[in-house]
């Protein structure tokens, strides 16, 4: 669970013990959790302000962090390995989700993206997220719940491709194998004006979908990737890293209008005469 | 002023005539908007639902879009081009705010990233945005304003390299020439664990930076890069765009730590015997 | 013309006049050549070493350069822009030509690629260089005349999705619209173990080459993209620019097998029992 | 040794087995040339035509290539991983190297760029390769010879920044950690309008080599990184490739002008009155 100020009994601390090590515990008197560098008391965190430095019975110092919304997801993305920080970042920026805003999601996958997007629309939105496969949920609703996020979500199992209920969303998120075919459910869930993003690894898919969306009265539709390149950097030693990710996937973002009176023209004939 | 539903007197409505041009409007009865394309009247919108077409008195067609808080930043965006929502993305992600976060940004600039704050942290959060230039505080009073997110933000005239006012605050956003002389008035001015996010055009900006952060109790220290590349997409002719943005800027993100007890050496020696 | 040493009377030289701006001229014995910044009497530049400092009449400095193959192959790039001296640059590393190799190249464009190729096989090999457009054999044969390689190449107007004269090429080096055609006719041209490269600007054309490849009885298919970004490099305000180019074409490179006995599998059945 | 038409005795082999396997093997009539997939009786492949299938003992097939100056390189490569193929194109390029050039080139490392300037400059040319490490110079030596190409090198141990013996160079190219320290002797050792480039993975060399070329009265400076990327080509799947290489090293360019008669301005006065 998210936490704030102080730590308290039940709530996540991260302990960071280097760039590379840090681990995600929640706190509860009487326990002791216990790493290669010895163990930690964890009733002796309590009343502690986040930040401090503490140490293990074998003298190792271990920094106390609260964990933030990005913790939570890092840890989701663990798993998959396929969404980036960098990718979720730009569908928060391009759906312009935000507090109130209402979503749909889907799929769920490792839930991060469901994650960032239950960060984002807190307290009053809410993010309806879909998977066909029960299993991914599950651990989706495990990670939710840690972050005191799943208030925020509502996992559904389903294929959105055969139906979405939701309706008048603010957004759809699409995180699947053919997004093309969900185009035109998602066109009936999103208010008019509601915005579409769509994250794809092959361009293939980006081609199908766009083409999808083109004959489906979207708008605004752009295509774009991104890279992102960590930077060593220290006095007289500053260099890029050698390795990085070159891809992840494709981003799509389209934006719903109503459907087109005329095709072959933006002149209509005119209004007035 | 953001709105939702449909049309109503007051909003601002996005007129969409094609890829290129969009046009941000307030909602006055009575009043017309001109365009190369003929005018419109802007009462005859009231009540009209979002994504709908219309026609101007010369038969064009527009769309009427609902502006999102991404439309508010990419207008502020225009006048310095120097932010791209890819970064804004990265910087709301590394930084975990969200609704309810506090925090200080400096220096205010065009206000691009101050409006992705706001959006972020409504309607129990605060934005608390320093910048030494009135003028550029006034603009974005404006922006901020017409976007509907002045309640969230805080406008301070000043030089956060003197101090900065603000106590425990979740994150600190810089986007100023010398981030570096900013980081022991960043560290007072965050809660242990806090996170700091600086953005620099050069290199030279980010080395003394994450010297000063280094030597300034943060961790987690790290530095990215990030492209973004628009892939036309048309089937049989995709490909990237010819041009692309090449850089913007690097972001540095840490984390503040309690002062070291011990620098040597991560163990401190044993805490039992 | 390449000249070596000093200026003589009918070599190009290069006249630096600062980084954006520099002529190439051909030394004539009483000519003027004029710019902006007054007037050079070419007659004067004889015998001069090259690297020295020269002066207009209005007293502006030139610097005195021997042209190489790169500026010239750079006056050619300029005409199209489609191909960079960075893919210029992969091609050559990846066809592996070198002086006496014989390449096949289709089509000519701007000559720019065929300047590199020619420049590389001098003195024993030879570039044949078709291209369906005799008036763009017209403009690669003044440029290839003028970098003095024109011994090195034979233009040929014709289509080489007809037919290629040559046998027993090293290389084949294909820039033109429609790659996957050619596959048959470039792996007749080939000798065994022969390299065939081809770009292409989209990534349809790249997936039916790469097909018409792998049905061709090529190996070592491989394929990539490459980016180039200038850095502004000045103490205190280095960067990287902010535009670059994001795309060229993809580059696809292959070597010709005898033709596979076994497909199913790469055992082939025991040849000793 | 580089080979031509079919396999003769002594000559190189490439044993293609897959796109992951090759084995560049001498040919000698007696010999066996043992893999996990059973061995080929070099004999055998004398007087075969390159491309050709052939079948080991266990009835696996290979392909019989000849080998490219490519694939010597890349051989070499495997040992540093520093230059890449892409930097050697570029460098290829921007040096404007080709047969009969003169080019002195520090340090010689793996032996990977040497190759690619030897295969560039024969049969007249020339390059001085210095390194102040005889360890690399002997498998350099080895891999050079293996190549064919040592004719075409003089490799000297020796450390360029106490000095260069060559005079009238056409280029330099330096790979080495203090490329700044070198520029005055590389300067001495360039014809006038000679090019210098220079190789480093870190920014700090940059600044500090672009400073002291700027000083020492090279002109044309230019500072470039690139980047390379597989591309996955398959009809349905096709993308980048998830982990590409992110940085090897800047590449700086110059070219050696005349000192400066007037540094303040580039009117030094009127030339004629």
């Amino acid at each position: 669970m998210l936490s704030s100020g102080e730590v308290r009994e039940g709530v996540d601390v991260l302990l960071f013990l280097d760039a590379r090590r840090s681990y995600l515990v929640r706190v509860r008197r009487g326990e002791r959790f216990h790493t290669h560098r010895g163990f930690i008391l964890l009733g002796d965190l309590i009343g502690k302000p986040f930040g401090e430095r503490i140490t293990s019975n074998l003298g190792y110092e271990f920094i106390l962090l609260q964990p933030t919304v990005y913790d939570y997801l890092m840890k989701s993305l663990r798993a998959t390995q396929i969404l980036y920080p960098k990718d979720i970042g730009l569908i928060l920026v391009y759906s312009a989700v935000g507090p109130g805003s209402r979503v749909v999601e889907a799929g769920t996958g490792s839930g991060a993206m469901t994650t960032a997007l239950a960060h984002a629309v807190r307290p009053s939105g809410k993010v309806y997220s879909y998977d066909v496969r029960p299993e991914f949920q599950r651990r989706a609703s495990a990670n939710l719940e840690r972050a005191g996020l799943l208030d925020s979500v509502e996992l559904k199992v389903g294929d959105v491709s055969l139906g979405i209920d939701e309706k008048d969303m603010d957004a759809v998120v699409l995180d699947l194998a053919t997004p093309w075919a969900v185009v035109t459910n998602a066109r009936e869930a999103l208010k008019g004006s509601g915005i579409l993003v769509s994250f794809s690894p092959t361009i293939e898919q980006v081609v199908k979908t766009v083409s999808a969306l083109e004959e489906g009265d979207f708008i605004e539709i752009e295509t774009i990737e991104s890279f992102l390149r960590r930077i060593k950097v220290k006095e007289g030693e500053t260099r890029p890293e050698t390795l990085m990710v070159g891809h992840t996937g494709y981003i799509t973002r389209a934006r719903k209008a109503g459907p087109a009176r005329a095709r072959s023209s933006d002149k209509v004939g005119p209004a007035f005469s």
